[in-house]
């Protein structure tokens, strides 16, 4: 047959396919619901390509690895987080420092007991040594210890001594929630791990103020 | 032949065979190194008897199953991790609350440094959900959150509230001690750690004294 004339050229591709961004959400919100009824380790990406209706490589394409995958999912959490932290600090916002200081810590209590699986997710799932986050994760917990760091704010006029204050009050709710959760101190009790968040809470407050 | 003439009753055998607590020691030691220097995962039950010229079976007559070995590995360290403990409450008997507390908490943080994988292990084996914990383990956690009590003793006179105080305080310390180490907040920096650590003990001091 006759060679056909020069077809014009292609219309130019969008850089991305459409519905890269929607297929990303809709992967994070299926794994996100597979991590919080089944756990982490239920997070697979065949079964995640399935659920989504998409090829395995498409997903690795977007996510990386697995590891990728579940920072993206962990992200999510960090993200969620934020909504409730951020509201009780607005809540609080204007109040002394242990009414500041409580409603974060309550707030989250609240989350890591009401999205338990996919909150221990977020401190259980280690990366190897040698690999780094991804910089939005990163971003994410930063900001998230910055929400800490201005709520003490007024309290703790040195930037440094925030920081150290930020860090160390977080590890204080944190680890007494872990422990909880974990039952290490003893069977899981709701009205123990609030008491012990509310008297480490109002102890440091009244300390801080103390010492300032 | 003709038979034989009654035979003497055998001479009572001893309840256990000789050797056995030895036996006991020597596999929980190397277990214990194991754990040092490999990780939890690498204690496997064939292993030890290998190294310890002994039966499996007889490994787990002595432990039960492996989780019965780990959990004896685990009250191992704990009971380690009492002596500095004791050690550091003698030596801060008789000062102010903040001293007796800081005393605690930095030998709790030098044990967890200095035994970061046996230390790792006590809080990352978990045992099933329907599965109890031994007598002998429930003691030796019992124990060492006394401790913590009778450290805080006088200065809250009220025992539940002194319970309180214990449990949160000890997650407090090891709730900064444990995100550090696994890098949670950021790249493990041991000053950081320490003056986290400082940091919540001193504000909690003073804020318990304050409202006492």
């Amino acid at each position: 047959m006759a060679r056909p004339a020069k077809l014009p050229d292609a219309p130019p591709q969008p850089a991305e396919p459409v519905g890269r961004d929607a297929l990303r959400a809709l992967i994070l919100e299926k794994a996100g619901r597979i991590v919080a009824e089944e756990g982490l380790p239920a997070v697979q990406a065949r079964r995640l390509a399935a659920e989504g209706n998409c090829a395995v490589g498409t997903l690795y394409n977007i996510f990386g690895d697995r590891d990728g995958l579940i920072l993206a999912v962990n992200r999510e959490t960090m993200a969620d987080l934020g909504r409730p932290l951020e509201a009780a600090r607005k809540a609080a916002a204007g109040g002394p420092l242990e009414t500041r200081l409580l409603a974060l810590a309550l707030a989250y209590t609240a989350f890591a007991l009401q999205n338990r699986n996919r909150w221990l997710a977020v401190f259980e799932f280690r990366l190897p040594d040698d690999a780094a986050l991804p910089a939005d994760f990163e971003a994410e917990r930063a900001r998230l210890l910055s929400l800490l760091e201005e709520t003490i704010g007024p309290d703790v006029a040195n930037a440094a001594q925030r920081r150290i204050a930020a860090r160390a009050l977080f590890g204080a709710a944190h680890g007494i929630l872990h422990l909880a959760v974990n039952n290490r101190l003893s069977d899981f009790d709701a009205g123990a791990v609030e008491r012990e968040i509310r008297f480490i809470v109002k102890a440091a407050a009244a300390g801080m103020l103390k010492r300032a």
